[in-house]
């Protein structure tokens, strides 16, 4: 009653004081509060509140009713009570894997949780320091079979699982995945995609032009809208992602719906390709590229193979549905999982190559050639991998793909080089 | 306010005369209402209302909150506003097909609507009277193609598809054809199977023990549970179709929900097998026996051939999406269709004869023989319908499906017969 916060604005960093001063129990009386706006995404406001005198500090998270670079894009706030409510259940799923919440407010479309100020964005860390996170695999994988297994329907109670898939419908954020993975980067229907130079005819002839990729895509796309299996979180790229040494952290499910789970698999796989793909072009320390190569190598194959075995754990463990327990069904249903996850490194390897959202790793390759060259091994790789996505099975199946692209590709820029060189020789003689 | 149907209650036939006066524009003033309840489902009370002075008649469909045969069997009357929301929507997508809604009442469940009591219900017109019905396959495939594809994803606005999947989520009524289509057949898990008595051995041998089949019926049944891709009558048997000799109305969409089209298309093939598999049983008049036989077995074809065509029509019409126009991409969708229409056409013959509810064109066959053998010969089919979904094209490929599966039979009760004949004779030597 009579609270400044009892009617939705946006907040200020004064605003944000006085609110959490008004609404949270986290700070003790009298605290020193400050507060800073950290965020850099486009549709949210991200503070952080932190207490001079303790050090205590939580985030403040509140949705935009329109997007930070055009008030022509408008977008319910809904995605932030979708978001909250998602960490809360993933939190108990794979318990320390999310930020934990402290509380939602549902009429200032704000979230306030745990400050992970110490966590660096896993992108961000590999592109520009190429550092190693050995446990990455090993809990991005407990994350994603905890996450994706425990809210579908072989799991949980048929009824449960429909009530949730009408709670997290997510029609907004899910139409731009349509248009931006499934759409666009096939054709350029907006005249949106945004193709390195030297690669605009290569994606002209290899992409748009590839008439079996883009009918394989739209066989895709209406999968993704149709296949309500489990609870994605629906952004799963290294750029949701924090991390320490040792912990890690995933965020900002607020594209989270009821969708095919090879779909999170799929964009963590792609992800550390692009990391790959970075490394390879811009390590010049052979032996720190080699060992760094080496770990995202490995990190590949893992999480295929970790989430296999970590899915079929959890699936014995859980599963109660008469028909689901069936000889030979759960290795069925992994398998389509795996063909998905296929599909879906290849979809997003190709997005973030060719369409709007561009990825740190690649635009930041300096060398026009090295990136003209990553550019297309991964997009060849991702052609592959959409093609064939019914014969990938293992992680190791998608390495040697990636690398055999590569074998070809410095193959065939030798043999380029090799001619050349002839044909400059020969107009020497 | 203070009319005694601002609260929900149960009517009797006096009741509805009174709702009828109070809320309907229908009849004129001074009208003499009759009533009768000449519902026999066990969900629902239906009542007729007519004016003995103009002849003038309505059907009044008031929802139960617990089945009739038992209060312990509760049910959400929300089932009342799906079919009531449906009909209006099935009547704007295929004018005509079904009854005309005139008004729906939230509080008191019920649903006013056109009487057909001028029309029969196909089942019971089938196999007691063996009719003919010209016109039924080209009525029932344009309201298939309709419905269904002017519903889906390929057709709608994504935002308003995911808007109607919701409107029309049907946890309960789905769960009834989760246990009795896809579960109980297979297994008999809660014990509720009715197995002729002279088929148990049979079906627990061919059904039951077989782990393809239920490994199959499995897939299916998280096919069925998570894909969304229309708006299904979900309970298209002969039993929900009134017709005259001329008209073709679809009744009783309580079980719409979002799903896979062919689940539509197959029921309404299995149901037209019942009637042929009853016609051969049954009719003794040798000319009349195959005038009939053969006008259900164009229709079966023609229901798989024209729904094609219809669909392929309604299709060139009216889809917008991008990637939905992408070369080769419709072929592709109906043939999903016609492969989930034959794994459906397969459930439905096997849960109807093995499954709780029995349909009267095999129960009403009075010859012991008789019936086992067309369970047996419709139950054999059913499994190539299964397991062999993928190559089902066009309507011939279901009805030579059966027609083989008929033949075998034929000729190993005759080499049966032949068997025990020489055997006989042996013994007479």
């Amino acid at each position: 009653m009579g609270s400044r916060f009892s009617n939705y604005f946006l907040m200020k960093n004064e605003d944000v004081i006085d609110y959490a001063k008004e609404r949270l129990d986290f700070f003790a009386p009298g605290s020193e509060l400050e507060c800073d706006e950290i965020g850099d995404g486009n549709l949210n406001y991200v503070f952080k509140v932190r207490d001079k005198k303790s050090g205590k500090s939580v985030i403040i998270k509140q949705a935009g009713e329109t997007a930070r670079i055009s008030d022509e894009f408008k977008l319910s706030t809904n995605r932030n009570r979708i978001e909250s409510e998602v960490l809360v259940l993933q939190n108990k799923l794979a318990p320390g894997l999310v930020p934990a919440v402290y509380q939602y407010d549902d009429v200032m479309s704000c979230c306030v949780m745990e400050d992970l100020s110490n966590y660096k964005i896993l992108r961000a860390v590999l592109s520009e320091d190429h550092r190693i996170f050995p446990y990455f695999a090993e809990h991005i994988t407990s994350f994603m079979a905890n996450t994706l297994l425990l809210t579908s329907d072989v799991v949980m109670n048929h009824k449960d699982k429909k009530d949730a898939a009408v709670n997290f419908i997510n029609p907004e954020l899910c139409e731009i995945t349509e248009d931006l993975v499934y759409t666009e980067p096939f054709n350029d229907c907006f005249g949106r995609n945004d193709v390195f130079t030297s690669n605009q005819e290569w994606v002209a002839a290899e992409i748009y032009g590839d008439d079996q990729l883009r009918l394989e895509a739209a066989k895709l796309k209406f999968q993704f809208m149709t296949n309500a299996q489990a609870l994605l979180h629906g952004d799963l790229h290294t750029g949701s992602v924090f991390v320490t040494e040792k912990e890690t952290k995933v965020i900002d499910p607020e594209f989270a719906f009821y969708g095919p789970m090879g779909y999170d698999v799929g964009n963590v796989i792609a992800n550390l390709m692009f990391a790959w793909a970075n490394g390879n072009a811009v390590i010049k320390d052979e032996k720190k590229r080699s060992e760094y190569i080496a770990w995202l190598e490995q990190t590949i194959i893992d999480v295929v193979d970790l989430f296999r075995s970590k899915f079929s754990a959890v699936w014995d463990d859980s599963v109660q549905d008469v028909m689901a327990k069936e000889k030979g069904f759960k290795e069925y249903y992994l398998q389509n999982i795996i063909t998905d996850t296929a599909a879906v490194t290849g979809l997003e390897l190709i997005r973030r190559i060719v369409g709007l959202a561009g990825v740190k790793d690649i635009t930041s390759i300096v060398s026009e050639h090295d990136r003209m060259t990553a550019e297309r091994v991964l997009l060849t790789a991702a052609k592959t991998f959409i093609k064939n996505r019914y014969s990938f099975v293992k992680g190791q199946d998608f390495l040697d793909t990636l690398l055999q692209v590569q074998q070809d590709f410095d193959w065939k820029t030798r043999r380029d080089n090799d001619e050349q060189t002839a044909h400059i020789d020969s107009l020497g003689t």
